[in-house]
């Protein structure tokens, strides 16, 4: 009879304690908790704060009585493994409640510790009015603050997940936030131009957004908090969330021996095996392999960690199934936008000294003439060789879960943008388009490999040369209401053809409309008549958000 | 110079002619269309009727006038090419407000004439008050004689596509609607099965749904029809819309020789060419490849002929771009639901004798936890010895466009239910789940395919042998208030374990639950205590609105 013994109740352990029950009825499975709650709903946390989820009740997925009952697993909340012993495979064990500790034998552990707030050596953080969220207890803390103090001001540092939805929790709640953050963009996962969207979304909804600010130091005062930051800027604030990241809970593992890999997480191996055979890791406390670079990545999600906890235990149970990578597809809702991701950044593409091209289109999410549609923005990165997808990023307030999705699996598929091009997604005028956004970055994608259209990036606009002028293409009305580019000639799509002498045939014509669909008519109309020309991609649109 | 001429000027042949532009300037285009509007949102007529779509002028997406100024396309609408003279490369045009004809010269001629309404031959269905609807001029019939006759009551025959969409058209407009269908099911790119959440959401508006009806007659009389039906019974109506479907519009073709498929389709090689090089052929009119199957299909869709007529210019102007065969993906609005599909359904694949596995899944469309999350009832078929996905159907009231299309381009990519397993998708609360209904049916597919869950399937419960008992693992408490199987054994799944002994050994357990997941885990169970059995697949759900 096989004894599997897991360390920690949420996504990873509890989906391996589940699974394992379900390959075998004999095994005997314990999974030990330190803290008081098993199978919450980690992810819930900051929009019951903000009273998106009236019931708290409903964070609580299973409990040691529920995953007794349905699956025989022995779940022992309050109980903390403080060491493993690899020669005797036991491990100690402490319960907290009563304070003492005992042993457990196993065959297999499993380790599923997850990851901790990284909480940074600020002067004064420590502090009763300063938070991190990551379980129950942590968010009972925080309402409880809100309610007690009543704080009319919160601040938040760090614009990832937590952070951006903490921020919206505040709103909600009628609490005037800022929102602190030491990089130049919030939501790392997309580039800064992507990030763009999301920084006018969050000011455009009163929030204080401080980018390329670091917080310094705090000083508690009666009810309230003195932050200072980098900037020399001081801010008063009656709550304050850290949450700038996330770090590897390896100090058991570590403890024991086990190989801690270069990124500072458990290592293990496709089976989700550490370099101790009886012991597998799985969720956010692992290094697993990038699907994009082959190396590799921490990525504290909870789908990875829930399907890694399902193949360790089919694994510890004699199955060899591979992890098959991750991508870190990712979503983060910012009030009414959606910002979503998956594979490689344009930033972490050349840190990696990776070769790609990029395109970017802006869509509409179903067909304009149907109620409802709004705009798609969408950046897509590929291989200029091989044209397979790299990554992609999306911003809107309509279907950008569904693009991201489709392009994770084309991506995780290794299709090329050239097959992408044939996808035959649902179209009906509620739901998509004829040509559905992806089928129109594939189009762009696949005319800038074949060299159909030679592009300029908005990044280049700034620094155009004396032998090349900027073409304006959108009508006069729109440079009115929308706002123009510096320094543009402007000549209407529909009146290229007539006005073509205008132009200086020895110079490069760079062609610009408001997403880059004119432009490139444009720039056909140009290149078959002899100029020399560029398109830029995703246009005034892309060139506007990015300076947000 | 290059003379290209189009004939039809909506979805296939606007996108050829646009393209053709783009890739050369110098090209002579000329596009035909014999009715008075080019490039319309054909898609979105019935939504104007219904008064979502509240200006028409929405609808029409480009003019003569706006493709001549952008792409230099000579547009003459009201021109009906009436024949194709293949050996001196011309056409005969007739001009149908002059009443003239007229020759013109082609290097190479696209015919994208679409499909047109089959209209079948029953009597006294050529009368005032019976319509089909395939263009602007069919719709503002048809919101004139709502607005000249205010009939009180309407009927559609044909449960496609557009007649579900008239229905509710008409429902909006408060007009009281029947819906006559010949077939056992509306939406038949899906499996009766699926279609049984869309005719109780149908009949739940109020609607007369009568399956299984054939029309045989029509009286005109006074300002009303009276229809007699298959079933003998008569029916008073103010207005009648057949929509039981369409039918290539071959004439020209086939008056000129060319070839013709063997489904009456135009037929055409991989590049859109036809038996004659120098004619190509595109949309509802041709006969394309099915990506499943490899024969030839007939799909009437918007997205294939919207990439069909890009290729057709591509390969006219020189290019050998291949079209990659169809799926037939599709998504209808009925109501508050979507119903969607995407590849092969299972009754075509029964008719083409190939092997399938199905698995039926019904899990939120996103953390049920976070408010809004509805269920997504998802069919997956499956390759039993490959793995490879077949088709897809879903129906739900959110996400059910997403996962279609994720399978839908999984399916093209040739990924196999395995493969699925490691999909790694957008979650965050608002959006989606950790496992996915996407992952969840891998997993339930893979365990099919590993032998680790043998299956049952709603169909089956009706024929138990004595053999065979039926355990229904729910609450009584969902007994009550969800309803229940007849003659089924109810142990609740966390009671099992107490319980087993109550089963005999000698009989194969069927287990069942509400939806399958409880369902596996008691399936399990059991097998592991060495008892014989089968789960059922998609649980009480799939079961009860298969009766619908």
């Amino acid at each position: 009879m096989v004894k599997i013994l897991i360390v920690g109740g949420v996504a990873g352990g509890a989906s391996a304690a589940a699974r394992a029950r379900r390959l075998s009825e004999d095994a005997e499975i314990i999974m030990f908790e330190r803290g008081e709650f098993v199978s919450f709903a980690n992810c819930g946390l900051p929009y019951h704060i903000g009273g998106d989820i009236k019931d708290r009740a409903k964070l609580l997925l299973q409990t040691p009585e529920s995953f007794l009952a349905r699956f025989n697993v022995d779940v022992r909340v309050m109980n903390e493994v403080i060491s493993i012993n690899r020669d005797t495979k036991t491990v100690t064990v402490k319960n907290l409640l009563e304070g003492t500790e005992y042993e457990e034998r196993y065959d297999f552990l499993l380790l599923s510790p997850g990851a901790s707030p990284v909480v940074p050596p600020i002067t004064g953080i420590d502090n009763p009015l300063t938070f991190s969220l990551r379980n129950i207890p942590d968010m009972d803390r925080i309402i409880n603050a809100i309610q007690s103090n009543k704080p009319t001001h919160a601040t938040v540092v760090g614009g990832g997940f937590i952070g951006l939805e903490m921020m919206e929790a505040f709103h909600q709640l009628g609490i005037q936030t800022s929102l602190v953050e030491m990089a130049d963009q919030v939501m790392t996962p997309v580039d800064k131009e992507m990030a763009g969207f999301v920084h006018q979304e969050i000011r455009a909804k009163g929030i204080d957004l401080r980018l390329g600010t670091a917080l310094e130091s705090v000083e508690h005062h009666g009810n309230g908090l003195t932050l200072s930051f980098s900037s020399g800027e001081q801010l008063e604030t009656g709550l304050l969330i850290m949450a700038i990241g996330v770090r590897p809970e390896i100090s058991l593992a570590k403890a024991a021996g086990l190989k801690i890999g270069e990124l500072g997480g458990i290592w293990v191996n496709e089976e989700m095996q550490t370099s101790d055979p009886f012991i597998y890791a799985v969720g956010d406390a692992v290094e697993e392999k990038d699907l994009v670079t082959g190396k590799q990545t921490l990525v504290p999600l909870a789908g990875p960690a829930n399907r890694q906890g399902r193949m360790a235990a089919d694994n510890m149970l004699g199955a060899r199934e591979t992890y098959q990578g991750t991508q870190g597809t990712a979503i983060c809702k910012v009030f009414d936008l959606a910002v979503a991701s998956t594979g490689k950044n344009e930033k972490t593409l050349q840190r990696e000294g990776i070769g790609y091209e990029k395109v970017y289109v802006h869509t509409a999410s179903h067909a304009s003439y149907y109620p409802g549609a709004e705009v798609v923005s969408l950046k897509l990165l590929f291989a200029p060789d091989s044209g397979k997808i790299l990554g992609a990023q999306a911003v809107g307030k309509d279907g950008v879960d569904k693009r991201i999705d489709i392009l994770a699996v084309a991506q995780r598929a290794g299709m090329t943008v050239e097959q992408l091009q044939h996808v035959e997604l649902t179209y009906a005028p509620p739901y998509g388009s004829a040509k559905d956004v992806i089928n129109q970055a594939a189009f762009v994608a696949t005319n800038v490999m074949k060299g159909d259209v030679r592009a300029i990036h908005y990044h280049d606009i700034e620094s155009l040369t004396d032998d090349q002028i900027l073409l304006d293409v959108r009508n006069p009305g729109e440079l009115e209401s929308v706002g123009c580019f510096p320094n543009a000639l402007n000549i209407p799509v529909d009146q290229l053809r007539q006005r073509i002498n205008e132009l200086p045939k020895e110079k490069e014509i760079v062609v610009a409309c408001q997403v880059g669909l004119r432009g490139n008519v444009a720039y056909r109309q140009l290149v078959n008549n002899g100029f020399k020309a560029r398109n830029l991609l995703g246009g005034y649109r892309t060139w506007k958000f990015a300076q947000q």
